[in-house]
């Protein structure tokens, strides 16, 4: 017997558990202190009251031999399928259909999972910072150091990464983006697929924070971009969307047209699909489909306006401060550089031991994410307003 | 780009597609006849008052701000860890603690992407017949014929396949065994025991039928026997237990007793599981829960008492027409010898054009299922007194 070897390459990640511990070394050092945490990448808001009673009317409908529902489909219920190419897609004027999404517990699963449907050949383009999923899935499956090109998202760039001049097989994107807080237009997207369509790469796009898109001009979903239904996969979620980070839905689209040496690989998804996962829960399901009811989708849009307030102030505070802050417009992340004479975890301890605000520091993120630090929009009202005070006064 | 071309060796699953397509065509030309199908392998019951409850309230938390809860922890809530714990485990006697249970969205997910921990290089011990998807994924993860070794379950070794003379690193065993019914003893189990503990080799042990054992001297769990902490993974599961094929809950153990060249497994599996995955539902983790109180425990075991009676009454209706008849004491399954003059999808179209019954034809499971045949106890009782009744006449 032996194990899969590449899991002694991951590194450990200290991240959250290294800022959760130095919060409260310092808590227990000044009890008398309000810590407040601007760090924190959940959802705090209350599922929406649309949602409640879907959920509430699937559990009564699994109580009854009558409407009890057993296996749900692997891909997902038709009613949600339809919903969310109606809503997300078609009413846009994308052209996705119900067969070409794939309903799932998420897109941290997902993003992970659809490793399993590519060779074991292919390089990896990824942008630093950047969430450590899309690596440590990737080290997971046997990729190096030489498979990774670190696409480096920085000021300079304005945190969308240049185009590498190398040929990069699978492509993470993830806007608006996550640390960083940046939305990307249509023109930057279009370079992007069009290198992937002249290399034959494909896109993993994770939009897991679309609904926070408030600007004109910045596409909701990569299919926005011509030529993405012939090299791009979608992730989405309603974890950020509507608040399901504990009721877990998310789901992925990948078009008939995707095609890769011949098969499409939404038959190669789908099997997977079938073969190692049993579909969502039937209540997750109905409450997914709410949030696209009337009342649902104005409840939803309530909750991202009170996240993306939070988010525009805590950027004012920053830059009343005398900070250049990013983010904040279409994403419920600020993102800034740390005063000079600090690095992130200096400018951590510092926001906590002088004005008791925990975040998170940028280098945790990747070697670019150095030098920054990001705030996030997710806690509650007055804990902003309180954290801005400190950081103005 | 290159895909994963191991995908273009799966063979296409045609069992319960073709199943159905013949009883659809034989309803379409016999409109009169009432069809009643004992091939089902799905719960039909609906969920218990207790659990209903506890998904209502819990419902209500996820709507209150002060209770609402975000992510969960990805190896499941401690309330059901430890409830597990006690119950599946404390409870009967067996040394499993709270951090060695992983709940997820089901055994069939587990079953799948528990390969991700181990190398590639390993050889694959299987029952035949045999739940497809655990050869499936392992032809998913690159191997192939060679690397497989089927063990024929046949009437004449009682469906409990000999030890191999040649060395397997992975073993599959799943009992009560779907699709047979058959359950083991401890001295066979034993022998799988000391087995891999000589070869050091792991025992995946599928155990997702556990709740219909009634006999005694029959072990619940793998951990019943003496050195499987040293060996074995369980996976359990609530779809069966519970009615929760629709739900979606199970849960893995791995004794942190199990040592593979110096690595606990149980590590690699909490890597795997918080890197590819973001936990199961609060809602749902509240519904297992319920489970295991007094009320839920009650009312579960009433209606697999409810399933056992229909399988039941299938062996002693089959008995009474002359056919020996296996499984249905400690399962909902009933596994048999067809007449002779057929093979096993011969009589699926004998049974469903004289008798107006489906079931699911032994061969469908793997090349030792020829000649057999599945019926199941998850129907209506109506629906199988009137089957027995057309068979007995």
């Amino acid at each position: 017997l032996n194990i899969n070897e590449n899991f002694l390459r991951l590194e450990k990640s200290y991240l959250f558990s290294e800022t959760g511990k130095r919060a409260r070394e310092y808590k227990a050092a000044h009890p008398d202190e309000k810590v407040i945490s601007l760090g924190i990448g959940d959802v705090t808001r209350p599922l929406v009251p649309a949602v409640i009673a879907a959920m509430h009317k699937a559990v009564d409908e699994m109580a009854d031999s009558d409407t009890f529902r057993g296996y749900p489909p692997e891909y997902g219920y038709d009613f949600l399928r339809q919903a969310i190419a109606d809503n997300d897609y078609q009413g846009r004027g994308i052209n996705i259909s119900a067969d070409e999404i794939f309903v799932s517990d998420g897109a941290k699963s997902d993003c992970g999972n659809i490793l399993d449907i590519f060779g074991p050949s292919n390089t990896i383009a990824v942008c630093d910072p950047v969430y450590p999923v899309y690596v440590d899935t990737n080290i997971m499956a046997g990729r190096t150091g030489d498979d990774f090109i670190y696409l480096p998202c920085t000021g300079e760039n304005g945190f969308l990464p240049d185009i590498p001049d190398e040929k990069a097989d699978i492509i993470y994107l993830c806007f608006p983006n996550n640390p960083t807080g940046t939305a990307a237009p249509v023109s930057y997207l279009s370079k992007w697929v069009d290198y992937a369509n002249a290399n034959g790469s494909v896109i993993l796009f994770d939009a897991a924070y679309e609904a926070f898109i408030r600007q004109g001009g910045i596409p909701h979903s990569i299919y926005e971009i011509s030529g993405a239904d012939k090299c791009a996969i979608e992730f989405r979620s309603f974890s950020k969307t509507a608040g399901f980070t504990g009721v877990r839905c998310g789901y992925t689209v990948i078009p008939k047209t995707l095609i890769c040496h011949g098969y499409e690989l939404s038959q190669l998804w789908a099997r997977r699909q079938a073969t190692k996962f049993n579909g969502v829960s039937y209540i997750t399901q109905r409450a997914a489909e709410a949030v696209y009811s009337d009342e649902g989708r104005a409840q939803v849009k309530a909750v991202i306006d009170y996240y993306l307030g939070n988010a525009a102030l805590i950027k004012k505070g920053l830059t009343d401060a005398g900070i250049a802050a990013y983010g904040a417009d279409n994403s419920p992340y600020v993102w800034f550089r740390v005063p000079s004479g600090f690095d992130s975890w200096g400018y951590f301890d510092e926001l906590l031991s002088h004005y008791q605000i925990v975040g998170t520091p940028g280098s945790g993120f990747g070697k670019s994410g150095e030098g920054y630090f990001r705030l996030t929009g997710f806690g509650s009202r007055d804990d902003v307003i309180q954290a801005v005070e400190r950081l103005t006064k």
